[in-house]
Protein backbone atom coordinates (compact mmCIF):
# COMPACT_ATOMS: atom_id res chain seq x y z
CA UNK A 1 0.00 0.00 0.00
CA UNK A 2 1.36 3.66 -0.93
CA UNK A 3 1.58 6.60 1.62
CA UNK A 4 0.41 9.67 0.45
CA UNK A 5 2.81 12.66 2.01
CA UNK A 6 1.03 16.15 1.26
CA UNK A 7 3.20 19.16 2.27
CA UNK A 8 1.46 22.35 0.83
CA UNK A 9 3.88 25.05 0.07
CA UNK A 10 3.95 28.26 2.58
CA UNK A 11 2.34 26.29 5.19
CA UNK A 12 4.16 24.58 8.17
CA UNK A 13 1.85 21.35 7.66
CA UNK A 14 2.83 17.83 6.79
CA UNK A 15 -0.02 15.32 6.56
CA UNK A 16 0.40 11.61 5.88
CA UNK A 17 -2.23 9.60 5.00
CA UNK A 18 -1.73 5.72 5.42
CA UNK A 19 -3.45 2.06 4.93
CA UNK A 20 -2.58 -1.16 6.81
CA UNK A 21 -4.11 -4.38 6.74
CA UNK A 22 -4.88 -5.30 10.16
CA UNK A 23 -7.53 -3.69 12.95
CA UNK A 24 -7.16 -0.15 14.83
CA UNK A 25 -5.80 -1.94 18.15
CA UNK A 26 -2.88 -3.62 16.20
CA UNK A 27 -1.85 -0.50 14.70
CA UNK A 28 -2.30 1.21 17.87
CA UNK A 29 -0.03 -1.10 20.27
CA UNK A 30 2.66 -1.11 17.05
CA UNK A 31 3.19 2.51 17.94
CA UNK A 32 2.88 2.25 21.55
CA UNK A 33 5.11 -1.26 22.46
CA UNK A 34 7.93 -0.46 22.43
CA UNK A 35 9.30 -3.87 21.64
CA UNK A 36 7.02 -3.79 18.21
CA UNK A 37 8.22 -0.11 17.87
CA UNK A 38 12.12 -1.13 17.47
CA UNK A 39 10.94 -3.67 14.59
CA UNK A 40 9.61 -0.63 12.37
CA UNK A 41 10.24 2.82 12.83
CA UNK A 42 13.03 4.50 11.07
CA UNK A 43 14.56 4.11 7.58
CA UNK A 44 15.38 0.95 5.77
CA UNK A 45 19.50 0.30 7.23
CA UNK A 46 18.85 2.22 10.67
CA UNK A 47 19.05 0.38 14.00
CA UNK A 48 17.22 1.74 16.40
CA UNK A 49 17.81 1.82 20.26
CA UNK A 50 15.06 2.49 22.22
CA UNK A 51 16.50 4.79 25.93
CA UNK A 52 12.86 5.69 26.96
CA UNK A 53 9.56 4.81 25.43
CA UNK A 54 6.44 5.57 27.70
CA UNK A 55 3.48 6.10 25.41
CA UNK A 56 0.36 7.22 27.89
CA UNK A 57 -0.88 10.70 28.08
CA UNK A 58 1.80 12.58 30.25
CA UNK A 59 4.91 10.17 29.16
CA UNK A 60 7.88 10.40 27.16
CA UNK A 61 10.09 9.00 25.07
CA UNK A 62 14.20 9.31 23.41
CA UNK A 63 15.67 6.98 21.15
CA UNK A 64 18.77 6.92 18.41
CA UNK A 65 18.77 6.15 15.09
CA UNK A 66 22.44 4.67 14.13
CA UNK A 67 23.50 3.62 10.76
CA UNK A 68 27.19 3.68 9.16
CA UNK A 69 27.34 7.56 9.10
CA UNK A 70 26.26 8.46 12.75
CA UNK A 71 23.80 8.24 15.26
CA UNK A 72 20.59 10.38 15.49
CA UNK A 73 18.83 10.77 18.79
CA UNK A 74 15.06 11.93 19.26
CA UNK A 75 13.16 12.90 22.18
CA UNK A 76 9.55 13.82 23.29
CA UNK A 77 6.67 13.75 25.32
CA UNK A 78 3.04 12.24 25.02
CA UNK A 79 0.14 14.45 25.23
CA UNK A 80 -2.71 12.53 24.20
CA UNK A 81 -2.69 8.24 23.59
CA UNK A 82 -6.19 7.20 23.62
CA UNK A 83 -7.21 4.30 20.91
CA UNK A 84 -8.03 5.90 18.51
CA UNK A 85 -5.44 9.38 18.39
CA UNK A 86 -1.84 9.95 19.58
CA UNK A 87 -0.49 13.09 19.73
CA UNK A 88 3.15 13.77 20.64
CA UNK A 89 6.01 16.24 20.28
CA UNK A 90 8.99 15.40 18.65
CA UNK A 91 12.55 16.85 18.61
CA UNK A 92 15.79 15.58 16.56
CA UNK A 93 18.51 16.52 19.03
CA UNK A 94 20.82 17.66 16.51
CA UNK A 95 18.47 20.73 16.16
CA UNK A 96 17.46 21.66 19.71
CA UNK A 97 14.49 23.91 20.42
CA UNK A 98 12.91 23.15 16.60
CA UNK A 99 9.96 21.23 18.23
CA UNK A 100 6.92 19.51 15.82
CA UNK A 101 3.70 18.61 17.01
CA UNK A 102 2.92 15.57 15.65
CA UNK A 103 -1.02 13.98 15.87
CA UNK A 104 -2.14 11.09 14.32
CA UNK A 105 -5.65 9.18 13.80
CA UNK A 106 -6.64 5.90 13.46
CA UNK A 107 -9.58 5.12 11.39
CA UNK A 108 -11.11 1.56 11.63
CA UNK A 109 -12.17 0.55 7.95
CA UNK A 110 -13.27 -2.83 9.25
CA UNK A 111 -10.31 -5.12 9.32
CA UNK A 112 -8.51 -2.78 7.48
CA UNK A 113 -6.94 0.65 9.69
CA UNK A 114 -6.46 4.30 7.74
CA UNK A 115 -4.25 6.57 9.19
CA UNK A 116 -4.02 10.15 9.07
CA UNK A 117 -1.26 11.84 10.49
CA UNK A 118 -0.21 15.76 11.13
CA UNK A 119 3.02 17.34 11.35
CA UNK A 120 2.80 20.88 12.50
CA UNK A 121 6.35 22.11 12.44
CA UNK A 122 7.60 25.49 14.60
CA UNK A 123 8.30 27.50 10.63
CA UNK A 124 7.76 27.34 7.34
CA UNK A 125 11.43 27.23 7.42
CA UNK A 126 11.97 24.01 9.48
CA UNK A 127 9.13 22.32 7.70
CA UNK A 128 10.65 22.73 4.02
CA UNK A 129 14.18 21.62 6.01
CA UNK A 130 12.49 18.48 7.31
CA UNK A 131 11.05 17.24 3.82
CA UNK A 132 14.89 18.54 2.26
CA UNK A 133 16.59 15.80 4.47
CA UNK A 134 15.09 13.21 3.20
CA UNK A 135 11.94 12.87 5.83
CA UNK A 136 9.46 11.34 3.54
CA UNK A 137 11.73 8.41 1.92
CA UNK A 138 11.85 7.75 5.92
CA UNK A 139 8.38 7.64 6.80
CA UNK A 140 7.74 5.86 3.59
CA UNK A 141 10.57 2.80 4.35
CA UNK A 142 9.10 2.48 7.81
CA UNK A 143 5.44 2.03 7.06
CA UNK A 144 6.49 -0.73 4.56
CA UNK A 145 8.51 -2.23 7.91
CA UNK A 146 5.29 -1.70 9.90
CA UNK A 147 3.53 -3.72 6.87
CA UNK A 148 6.07 -6.49 7.77
CA UNK A 149 5.10 -6.29 11.67
CA UNK A 150 1.76 -6.43 11.30
CA UNK A 151 1.49 -9.53 9.09
CA UNK B 1 5.01 48.05 29.75
CA UNK B 2 3.04 46.62 26.29
CA UNK B 3 2.58 43.57 25.22
CA UNK B 4 3.04 43.22 21.24
CA UNK B 5 0.91 40.23 19.70
CA UNK B 6 1.73 39.55 15.82
CA UNK B 7 -0.70 36.98 14.27
CA UNK B 8 0.48 36.92 10.41
CA UNK B 9 -3.21 36.49 8.16
CA UNK B 10 -3.03 33.39 6.89
CA UNK B 11 -0.25 31.63 8.75
CA UNK B 12 -1.04 28.89 12.60
CA UNK B 13 1.30 31.41 14.22
CA UNK B 14 0.82 33.73 17.12
CA UNK B 15 4.06 35.75 18.45
CA UNK B 16 4.80 37.36 21.38
CA UNK B 17 6.90 39.78 23.34
CA UNK B 18 7.14 41.52 26.35
CA UNK B 19 9.33 42.87 28.75
CA UNK B 20 9.74 42.17 32.35
CA UNK B 21 11.48 44.39 35.41
CA UNK B 22 12.54 41.54 36.46
CA UNK B 23 15.38 38.71 36.25
CA UNK B 24 14.87 36.12 33.89
CA UNK B 25 15.01 33.79 36.93
CA UNK B 26 12.22 35.76 38.77
CA UNK B 27 10.38 35.38 35.13
CA UNK B 28 11.07 31.81 35.09
CA UNK B 29 10.54 31.16 38.76
CA UNK B 30 6.96 33.17 37.94
CA UNK B 31 6.19 30.26 35.20
CA UNK B 32 7.46 27.58 37.08
CA UNK B 33 5.63 27.62 40.20
CA UNK B 34 2.36 27.06 41.02
CA UNK B 35 1.64 29.44 43.73
CA UNK B 36 3.27 32.20 41.83
CA UNK B 37 1.10 31.15 38.41
CA UNK B 38 -1.49 30.82 40.16
CA UNK B 39 -1.49 34.55 40.94
CA UNK B 40 -1.45 35.91 37.07
CA UNK B 41 -2.35 32.96 34.84
CA UNK B 42 -5.78 34.00 33.16
CA UNK B 43 -7.34 37.66 32.45
CA UNK B 44 -8.81 40.14 35.21
CA UNK B 45 -11.31 38.64 37.23
CA UNK B 46 -11.14 34.93 36.57
CA UNK B 47 -10.28 32.03 39.57
CA UNK B 48 -7.63 29.73 38.78
CA UNK B 49 -7.20 26.31 40.23
CA UNK B 50 -4.40 24.08 39.51
CA UNK B 51 -4.92 20.48 39.68
CA UNK B 52 -1.02 19.79 38.45
CA UNK B 53 1.40 21.34 37.58
CA UNK B 54 4.86 19.78 37.31
CA UNK B 55 7.07 22.17 35.15
CA UNK B 56 9.96 20.01 34.61
CA UNK B 57 11.20 18.56 31.09
CA UNK B 58 8.54 15.65 30.76
CA UNK B 59 6.14 16.57 33.58
CA UNK B 60 2.90 17.68 33.22
CA UNK B 61 -0.14 20.75 34.21
CA UNK B 62 -3.78 20.44 34.43
CA UNK B 63 -5.86 23.92 35.56
CA UNK B 64 -9.00 24.86 35.50
CA UNK B 65 -10.16 28.93 35.36
CA UNK B 66 -13.66 30.08 36.34
CA UNK B 67 -16.13 33.19 36.03
CA UNK B 68 -19.18 34.08 36.80
CA UNK B 69 -19.85 32.55 33.48
CA UNK B 70 -18.54 28.98 33.57
CA UNK B 71 -15.47 26.74 33.75
CA UNK B 72 -12.63 26.57 31.31
CA UNK B 73 -9.93 23.87 31.79
CA UNK B 74 -6.71 23.50 30.56
CA UNK B 75 -4.06 20.60 30.11
CA UNK B 76 -0.47 19.74 28.54
CA UNK B 77 3.10 18.23 28.55
CA UNK B 78 6.24 20.00 29.21
CA UNK B 79 8.76 19.14 26.44
CA UNK B 80 11.28 21.53 27.69
CA UNK B 81 11.88 23.59 30.47
CA UNK B 82 15.60 24.82 30.90
CA UNK B 83 16.81 28.40 32.31
CA UNK B 84 16.36 30.14 29.26
CA UNK B 85 13.24 28.56 27.60
CA UNK B 86 9.77 26.88 28.17
CA UNK B 87 8.34 24.09 25.86
CA UNK B 88 5.11 22.71 26.36
CA UNK B 89 1.84 21.84 24.62
CA UNK B 90 -1.60 23.23 25.38
CA UNK B 91 -4.87 21.99 25.16
CA UNK B 92 -8.49 23.57 25.84
CA UNK B 93 -10.04 20.81 26.93
CA UNK B 94 -13.50 22.32 25.37
CA UNK B 95 -11.90 21.48 21.80
CA UNK B 96 -10.12 18.02 22.52
CA UNK B 97 -7.72 17.47 19.92
CA UNK B 98 -6.86 21.01 18.94
CA UNK B 99 -3.44 21.05 20.60
CA UNK B 100 -1.02 24.23 20.23
CA UNK B 101 2.48 23.86 20.95
CA UNK B 102 3.67 26.85 22.90
CA UNK B 103 7.53 27.99 23.38
CA UNK B 104 8.78 31.25 25.64
CA UNK B 105 12.02 32.36 25.50
CA UNK B 106 13.68 34.34 28.04
CA UNK B 107 16.54 37.18 27.11
CA UNK B 108 18.38 38.47 30.00
CA UNK B 109 18.61 42.47 29.27
CA UNK B 110 20.13 43.05 32.66
CA UNK B 111 17.63 43.37 35.16
CA UNK B 112 14.88 43.39 32.93
CA UNK B 113 14.19 40.57 30.54
CA UNK B 114 12.50 40.22 27.51
CA UNK B 115 10.36 37.08 26.75
CA UNK B 116 9.55 36.21 23.06
CA UNK B 117 6.86 33.67 22.59
CA UNK B 118 5.19 31.65 19.92
CA UNK B 119 2.48 29.52 19.74
CA UNK B 120 2.00 27.20 16.72
CA UNK B 121 -1.37 25.96 16.11
CA UNK B 122 -2.55 22.71 14.30
CA UNK B 123 -4.16 25.13 11.38
CA UNK B 124 -4.55 28.09 10.48
CA UNK B 125 -9.00 28.02 11.39
CA UNK B 126 -7.52 27.67 14.75
CA UNK B 127 -5.29 29.96 15.19
CA UNK B 128 -7.94 32.40 13.90
CA UNK B 129 -10.83 31.22 16.38
CA UNK B 130 -8.37 31.66 19.19
CA UNK B 131 -7.32 35.35 18.26
CA UNK B 132 -11.21 35.66 17.80
CA UNK B 133 -12.24 34.44 21.05
CA UNK B 134 -10.15 36.94 22.90
CA UNK B 135 -7.34 35.39 23.57
CA UNK B 136 -4.86 38.72 22.91
CA UNK B 137 -6.69 40.47 25.62
CA UNK B 138 -6.34 37.70 27.95
CA UNK B 139 -2.81 37.45 27.06
CA UNK B 140 -2.21 41.41 27.77
CA UNK B 141 -4.33 41.06 31.04
CA UNK B 142 -2.08 37.89 32.37
CA UNK B 143 1.00 40.01 31.70
CA UNK B 144 -0.26 43.08 33.69
CA UNK B 145 -1.27 40.82 36.63
CA UNK B 146 2.43 39.26 36.05
CA UNK B 147 4.16 42.62 36.90
CA UNK B 148 2.42 42.87 40.35
CA UNK B 149 3.72 39.73 41.18
CA UNK B 150 7.11 40.51 39.88
CA UNK B 151 7.19 43.97 41.72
Amino acid sequence: MSTTITAAPGTPFIEITREFAAAPEQVLRAHTDPDLVVRWLGPHGMEMEILEFDARSGGGYHYVHRDDRGEYRFRGVFHTVSEDRIIQTFEFEGAPGEVTLESMTLIDLGGRTRIEGRSVFPSVEARDAAIESGMSAGITQSYERLDAVLA
